[in-house]
């Protein structure tokens, strides 16, 4: 049973977005697999395999609801641009499945492990140029902008989490650029993009990105939590991974800071840290140490706090049942078990 | 001894090019150190890497020569683009350096070798970003889209490359494609960069793409046979690396032709060419039946119709001695010994 199961918010909001924008959707897909499309038939393929693995469309869904919430109503630019964020977004997992040699996602073996290394490289750097074709064709240079620094801020991000594997102090500072990188860049300029499509003020444009940046650091800390503590028939993968890849999250940042006085635990949790082999006992020996810790509670303060700041930002928009769902949406990401 | 060596030419117009543009490589070199900074230091690390791995800078040179043969004089536009191009070219390099697993790259070691494929294909995604950022500063779509189209096909090339290993049946047309996307989109995309900051007429601007073409076709062709026929010590490195990595290139296609009728030729061929294993006594019996057939006088013939219509192509272009050195460079290509 998950840690914090009995507060779990188990109504997503993204169903919500995902009824309400499900016509627009369709178009996201139909253009996704259209601009896919190569005279070289195995670049389709691979395509095809990552855009279709039954993502959420979670960043298209995004710049839907902000294009409309910012008053676009007519024409398909929403829809381009959306299909442009989920090509970047499907172009770097390709690349991270080549760099964690994962060889499943969402349950399903990656491109990686069906086609290798070769055509996962390729076939993102197809991707990323599928999507500078369509924000060529759509010629608004803010919107160019804003992807390619979108694009710089998420491989920076990566490759910082390189450097950070399996070392025993990791600084917050680099943790929260990390999860930044991750996740809050992709999700700020999905809704910047809706913003843009709807040639929003730059109030509300900037209201969106702040939105975004704490949703997503949200929903990262939330992520990093989750990796410790859920419940795996609830959350639908297995815990740990972030453990066993030895990528060190706020859990073990925090842990550090709490066990400081006491050298031998500290010396103990180092060679645990330091090693790359790690065993189940090791990760559940390190989980009942965040949990003695009261770690958790401190990572859903910060959590939560996020969300506060994401919801303020919502103020400068007026009430409608779309802003209402993306102040659920701020409970959710932070109230969830899966 | 190479089996063309008495007829070499040895002295390199890219030498002319090169001193012609001194100044301006200098700056171009400055342009893109300045732009692979990262406030993450592995970047820039792995980028000057490449960056200053020794490469001719052939594709800005190009893009120089082109502006100028425009009649460019004033301003750093030329400088820019150039430097675009070749971040296009090293990010291309650093995907490929991972796809081949290749130890060395101009004697020295890869990237990929030296910080494995995690940094590699990072920094060439890092890089294909910092292009894209230069393109947007530059502001105009036209250059935004020429970018994103050789991107394409470069891609488009290398997934084909890929299918064709080990196989015995390649056809010309595939080969031709390889070779375009391998060597021509960029030569082509080279110099229409620089007509394009000279605000060149569509005239001028199509005999570059013409010449390009025709000497990247030309450029590819010759490298292809000198890994079949060249002096090693001329060379700077080992021949023989497409036969042992399975590349079937021109050499082999036409060899294919030649034998077509003699089974048993063609069945050892065939065992040969299907196997990934290969022994140096499998390259020298491949090249001694390419020598008896006369491959190498066909591709050379090819490789001249090429040259010629690289030559026909800038006669539009008054005459000059930036002119004159690009006809030069039409016949070194088909005539080096490396």
């Amino acid at each position: 049973m998950s840690i914090a199961a009995s507060e779990c918010l188990t109504t997503n909001p993204l169903l919500e977005l995902a009824d309400l924008f499900a016509d627009k959707i369709v178009q996201v897909d139909q253009l996704l697999k259209k601009r896919a499309y190569s005279v070289i038939p195995a670049l389709p393929l691979v395509s095809s395999h990552i855009i279709e693995s039954g993502g959420k469309r979670i960043r298209p869904l995004l710049t839907l609801a902000a294009a409309r919430l910012c008053g676009y109503t007519e024409g398909d630019r929403d829809i381009r641009l959306a299909a442009c964020i989920e090509f970047l977004h499907t172009a770097t997992l390709l690349h991270d499945d080549v760099i964690d040699e994962s060889p499943l996602r969402r349950g399903k073996p990656t491109a990686q492990h069906i086609w290798g290394n070769q055509m996962s490289i390729l076939t993102g750097d197809f991707l990323f140029a599928k999507l500078f074709e369509l924000l060529v064709e759509d010629g608004a240079l803010d919107v160019l902008k804003l992807m390619v620094e979108a694009s710089q801020k998420i491989i920076e991000g990566e490759v910082l989490q390189l450097g950070t594997k399996a070392k025993s102090f990791v600084s917050k500072e680099d943790y929260f650029t990390i999860i930044e990188a991750k996740t809050a860049v992709l999700f700020g300029a999905a809704l910047e993009l809706g913003a843009l499509a709807a040639n929003a003020s730059s109030e509300q444009i900037n209201a969106l990105r702040v939105y975004a940046h704490n949703i997503g650091m949200a929903f990262q800390l939330i992520d990093d939590m989750l990796d410790y503590t859920a419940d795996e028939p609830v959350l639908g993968k297995q815990i740990g991974n972030d453990f066993f890849e030895g990528q060190v999250t706020l859990p073990i940042i925090i842990l550090y800071e709490k066990i400081e006085t006491n050298p031998k635990l500290l010396e103990k949790l180092t060679a645990v840290i330091t090693n790359l082999d790690r065993s189940k006992v090791d990760f559940q020996w390190v989980r009942g140490l965040l949990i003695q810790a009261n770690v958790f509670s401190v990572i859903e303060k910060n959590a939560y706090n996020f969300a506060e700041q994401a919801r303020e930002a919502l103020s400068v928009f007026k009430n409608s049942s779309l802003k209402k769902t993306l102040i659920d949406l701020t409970y959710f990401v932070v109230n969830r078990c899966n």
